[in-house]
């Protein structure tokens, strides 16, 4: 998912598309993806002004299988997109598996990957996920919040991982309703099918903040000590 | 708040008491209080251990007012230290305020804390709060989970701020009880004042994992430019 228009200060290039240690973010979760199983296909969802930047990248991949797809008006939209076009183009055997990743998170690890098929194989969807570290508080109407105990809650990250035939089930809604749901996970759940957690790693951050990507350097130079 | 035992990955030494950036990890928020008002009189929590490494050090800061206290075994306990040394020691006028910040989380800012003294100067009780980036998972009983609407909730960080009256009477409990809370601010209203949120930073990490060093760096280093 690279349809995000979240910019860096100062910058007309969504996030997605500046370079992080030598290679555009976006791509250093295609070839992390590609790493770990040269069979998957790639399907790049982006705003239609960036499709041919995506497939001039995807160009040198070589041999990989790979689509890119125009993105919609929300972040739901962008994702049915991608999975109509595996619908469409693609077909899917009942035990295919489809991984939504955000490309806002290029330091996915091989391991994690690894883990969210895995996990998706054995329950059908699973999301990874992680410890929360700060403390949380919950926003009342009256604009008041109070304290919750964190042991009871974790993080959410992506990739989260589905058997095809239950996440095109979940995605079939009406448009207005896709905007209710944050992430896959929340809709697969709506359509009735619970939805298994495996282990995210602190590493695998989202770039959010144009500062994100100094953090998301050092990260990069450990892994490679 | 020093008295934490969380070690980085091989060394012997908690990560408050780590380099960072070229200074004491711990001696980057004393500074950056005392920086902003150097009336403030800074009290160091820390395990028995570290009180000479932690006097040696505040001994270079000159002037300012400080004091080294010991832990306890738990968080609340070791805040509970640090405030009682205020009772004992100083002494609270009704409108003196107590700053209570995670050694851990170095990188706050001037303006965090300033914003912090101010709202609790106003509403008795602050703390800063940013909107959760992940999604969210509340976990059952069972070992099932189900998502959460984020934008319900907030990650609370430290500096949090209270009136010195509200925050020794919120720690007048048995010392059992303490271990309850995760924050300064549920305790604080489980005594019944309500906690204003003022606006956390993303920048104001705090240092959990080894790599966090890294990324702790890094944003320092993009501070300086």
């Amino acid at each position: 998912m690279a349809a995000g228009s979240g910019r860096r200060a100062g910058s007309p290039l969504p996030k997605q598309f500046h370079t992080l240690g030598g290679r555009t973010v976006f791509m250093h979760s295609v070839i992390r993806f590609l790493d770990d199983a040269p069979e998957v296909t790639v399907i790049v969802v982006c705003h239609p002004d960036f499709i041919q930047l995506v497939e001039k990248e995807m160009d040198g991949l070589g041999a990989a299988e790979w689509l890119v797809v125009p993105g919609g008006n929300s972040r739901p939209e962008s994702v049915r997109n991608g999975i109509n076009a595996i619908r469409t183009r693609l077909g899917t055997g009942k035990s295919a598996l489809i991984a939504v990743h955000d490309a806002a998170r290029p330091l996915v690890s091989a391991l994690m990957i690894r883990e969210g098929w895995h996990a998706a194989e054995e329950y059908l969807a699973a999301v990874p996920a992680l410890p929360v570290t700060d403390s949380l508080r919950q926003l009342s109407e009256d604009g008041r919040s109070e304290a919750l105990d964190r042991s009871r809650f974790v993080a959410v990250q992506t990739p989260q991982v589905f058997r095809a035939d239950i996440l095109l089930r979940a995605y079939d809604r009406p448009k207005g309703d896709l905007s209710l749901f944050t992430d896959d996970a929340s809709l697969v759940e709506a359509s009735g099918v619970p939805v298994a957690l495996y282990p995210g790693s602190p590493e695998n951050i989202k770039i959010t903040h144009p500062r994100d990507f100094a953090i998301a350097e050092a990260i990069l130079h450990e892994a490679e000590k």
